[in-house]
């Protein structure tokens, strides 16, 4: 084994048995047939299930919609590429030359990809026990400092739930424009209250993202007025 | 334990050392605050990864993509629900008066939500490996009767894969037309062919399930073309 390959084990707190999985997870489907996608998918259930256990053991008030916050915090793309990222994943991962050249190695997804697919070689080589403890070793630092879970709910939730509370009417979402080709679509939405003249206009790529963005330029604006 | 629960653990295959968890498993949230909602939440996580572990385990030549739609038909609600009642959970749970009336004890959402309750109760109760050994028991028969993954393809995807492999060009979907009220939106959506005359059409709650329905009408016609 490399000496980088005995550093990475080190930070993952682990020795492989069988080396050729390290290999194998950290090759990237461009480089070639025997690489890691069978082993993302099994990383990714695994550690989906593990930090789920965990936020389940230590936010023992948390209700399932918070648990369920919580873990798509984490186990997003962007937080396990930090982590890949912290291993220095990107600098022991087997690319096919097009991806070397596009700096793949510094890509998220291909990141989280291999963080994931370490994970599941480490379940394939020694099982379950060890897997978890290599999971809670790398999300360490993320599960010792966890966000508050109401901020990760969305804008539209978050602006509904404030109005509700000062037992006002819902907002009003219109599609104010549509634009651009099928493959690029730019939706323009406005968010008005019935009960007040503030409208906030947003757009996006989707109906969905244009909604959120409008309802968290609501939300600012309420407030700003309730400091005012 | 009453003689319905103790048929269930026989049919689990599985004796609860803690029987209150399995009572809060079988309690639904119109019942009362100690109820499944969390339980359901870490069964959830854990049979995802149970079965998706067990796949990659037996179906050693399918790639990602095949393990993934595999994995989703097993552990789709609707699944959850049949082994639910196979398991006659619908007589032991505990549910509002309001529910109750309405026949919440046949609904898929709440018999799959205490399907995997259940099984979070198993993992608090004894461990992992008992959890998995339970999943993979009530699961047996799905496991060994699999579907062939292509046919789990979406719509879209398996007239791409067809068209591509005939060296033909991509479909076309375009909105004809969008109606109705926010909450009740219609969306025709018109499928065609660059290089044939064939389209097909079709209405729908969202755009893209507009858009499976008319890819879906397109394979059958393409279909009833070769075999003409």
């Amino acid at each position: 084994m490399s000496d980088l390959l005995q550093r990475l084990c080190r930070r993952l707190d682990y020795q492989f048995k069988n080396p050729a999985l390290l290999t194998q997870a950290l090759t990237h489907r461009s480089f070639g047939a025997q690489n890691n996608e069978r082993l993302e998918f099994l990383g990714d259930g695994l550690i989906n299930f593990v930090i789920g256990a965990e936020l389940y053991d230590k936010q023992i008030r948390a209700e399932e919609g918070a648990l369920s916050r919580l873990r798509a915090s984490l186990v997003r793309e962007e937080t396990m590429a930090l982590i890949g990222r912290e291993l220095e994943l990107g600098e022991v991962l087997h690319l096919g030359e097009s991806e070397l050249k596009s700096g793949g190695y510094r890509r998220d997804s291909i990141l989280a990809d291999a963080l994931e697919a370490v994970i599941g070689a480490v379940f394939l080589d020694t099982g379950f026990d060890a897997a978890r403890k290599v999971t809670l070793h790398v999300y360490a630092a993320f599960l010792s400092n966890l966000p508050d879970h109401e901020t990760l709910k969305d804008a539209k939730t978050r602006l509904q739930e404030v109005l509700q509370a000062q037992s006002r009417a819902l907002p009003v979402y219109e599609v104010l424009s549509e634009s651009g080709p099928p493959h690029k679509r730019e939706f323009v939405v406005r968010c008005s209250l019935s009960d007040a003249v503030e409208t906030t206009q947003s757009a996006g790529p989707s109906r969905r993202i244009a909604q959120q963005r409008a309802a968290a330029m609501m939300l600012e604006k309420l407030s700003e007025n309730a400091h005012a």
